[in-house]
């Protein structure tokens, strides 16, 4: 029996981190215990009396053929409650499943949601079982992928450490790459910007806008993004749902660009009214400028931001990568382009 | 013995369903064998086998007086293992938890992570055992709970059903309400351009960078507010120790803040060399402007990502609330007059 060796402890820990990172080789053990079909229930127990005693993990027994391969795995308490002269055979569902020592951990943890058990059977390339995987371990991978995901979010590498633990050097090495890549593409609004200098000098009203009609695009982005990202992460949608996903981020992103565009248009309108000459003779072209600009760049932004984690996943990535602030980043340039086309098409008469 | 009623279907959910949402009381089961410690292990493995045979939970096996108070926990295999004519009280080792119907189901995953069991007990104010919650409940809990932060780091609130079925006009609802809060921080961009009119008049330059400048900051503070969460929520440190995070911070964002201003400089410096009076006869005030007010801002991020949460959970919020969309929001409004303040000692002579 395979699993009844008491093998040395450090030639276990070798072949066990011989597995790749994040792999389910690498949270096994080989601490269970394995019957045969052919035994009675009381041969099993006797056995399990002997073999099992210590071992932290006997939930479930594993029934293997003469040469260790996986025939079904049983738990424990069945064998409690069966007659014991009954054969092990007897006692055989076929409802199993099982778990390859190199699959990612992330399959383990979507098994073992399916499957309600509290410990998978690993087998190699010949269905002869090497271990288990427990479910008090995939408490803690669920935290630590929940956590790898929400620190990419925030617009990061992930730590791999804690916040509290993790050196001042290597945590400002993980923060500065995506920081800087951020700065590059947001080099682009300056380039932008630049593009619409003309416009700006006619019309400086335009600029004390722009960070809020941006913003909001980013904003809104940021929402769908995350929403997409955590969504496809559980599973609940395939890639080819990109239609459906696509229809509602456009009629969510109509409705929250009118309900923006309604507030900036009424803020700009109320304080023309209260404080007259704030934002010139011409805030009624302002205040349409800025409504329409909102209604285009969050509609816009709801649909980069549902869209590109697609396509980041589809081109084999971590959708993850998507970040809140990443959206942001492409919705501010893109943003700027909508809000001064807006300003021009608007404002024509004003600016030339 | 209490556990071992089998209790009227339609009675157990309306009794489960009289705790509050996310209580442990709402996700416990009955489904438990309870035995007494003056039995011997011959005796309760009877009454396992008698009682037990259809309990999908059975892995733990709870010891209760006769009053129904809970002794303590034992794995059903420490039975199988043990002779027959001991006493059940011989196999207590004392080493129990339990919980309470009104805990928060995050204090059940934190006690699952803690002991390492895979059903935990659950008793009355007089400790009585009144049902068991297992781990794999835990797993959809850990998942649950993530899936909240992750959402509401996102800047949305958490939208409590699936993002394929949440019928459209429920979650332009529940995104909504933040975008709006959001809009009406970000108004005050507009309110402090305002003041900044005659400056951005005079330099229109410094309106190019503005977007680039600012967002620098927003990101910071994103990555900086997204790390704090996320430790909060794991327990990696407490809210006393916010000195010893804010050091961090600082010299994190100073460290920043250092590598953009650089890149900043730089980029203004080449463009300024390559394509001559891009940015005027000024820019190397620009570019010093640009460069000192990204150290600013990217500290003044750092900094406000990740105090806020800190501030927000010891107002008894949850911190989950201070979302990336959210610091950059208010990062976007405090680092307009970190970057004109700059802009007015840099440039004094130029914009006089």
């Amino acid at each position: 029996m395979l699993g009844m060796l008491t093998p040395d402890e450090r030639q276990v820990a070798q072949s066990l981190l011989a597995y790749p990172d994040h792999s389910v080789g690498r949270m096994m053990t080989l601490d269970y215990v394995a019957v045969r079909p052919e035994w009675t229930v009381r041969e099993a127990l006797d056995y399990i009396r002997e073999h099992g005693y210590d071992r932290e993990t006997l939930n479930m027994v594993y029934v293997v053929d003469e040469a260790g391969h996986l025939v079904d795995d049983i738990r424990v308490r069945r064998f409690l409650l069966s007659p014991v002269d009954r054969p092990v055979k007897a006692l055989l569902d076929g409802n199993y499943t099982w778990l390859a020592p190199t699959d990612d951990r992330e399959k383990a943890l979507a098994l073992f949601r399916k499957f309600d058990r509290v410990a998978l059977p690993v087998v190699d390339e010949n269905r002869k079982i090497i271990g288990i995987v427990t479910v008090d371990d995939m408490l803690d991978v669920a935290e630590e992928e929940a956590t790898e995901d929400i620190q990419k979010l925030g617009g990061s590498e992930a730590l791999d450490e804690p916040y509290t633990t993790i050196s001042l050097v290597k945590m400002v090495k993980k923060r500065a790459s995506w920081l800087v890549i951020l700065f590059l593409g947001e080099m682009l609004t300056a380039t932008a910007l630049k593009y619409y200098e003309g416009e700006l000098a006619k019309a400086i009203v335009l600029s004390l806008f722009l960070p809020l009609v941006v913003s909001s695009g980013g904003n809104a982005g940021s929402q769908a993004s995350t929403l997409v990202i955590r969504a496809l992460a559980l599973g609940e949608f395939k890639l080819r749902d990109w239609w459906r996903i696509m229809r509602r981020e456009l009629v969510a992103g109509f409705s929250l660009g009118i309900i923006l565009g309604v507030i900036g248009t009424l803020r700009i309108t109320i304080w023309s009214f209260i404080f007259p000459n704030t934002y010139g003779e011409h805030w009624g072209l302002v205040a349409a400028t800025v409504g329409t600009a909102l209604v285009g760049i969050v509609m816009w932004g709801s649909l980069m931001g549902s869209m590109l984690p697609l396509i980041i996943k589809r081109c084999g990535f971590d959708p993850a990568t998507s970040s809140a602030p990443f959206i942001a980043t492409l919705v501010d340039v893109t943003g700027l382009i909508i809000y001064f086309s807006v300003a021009m098409v608007i404002m024509r008469e004003t600016l030339v």
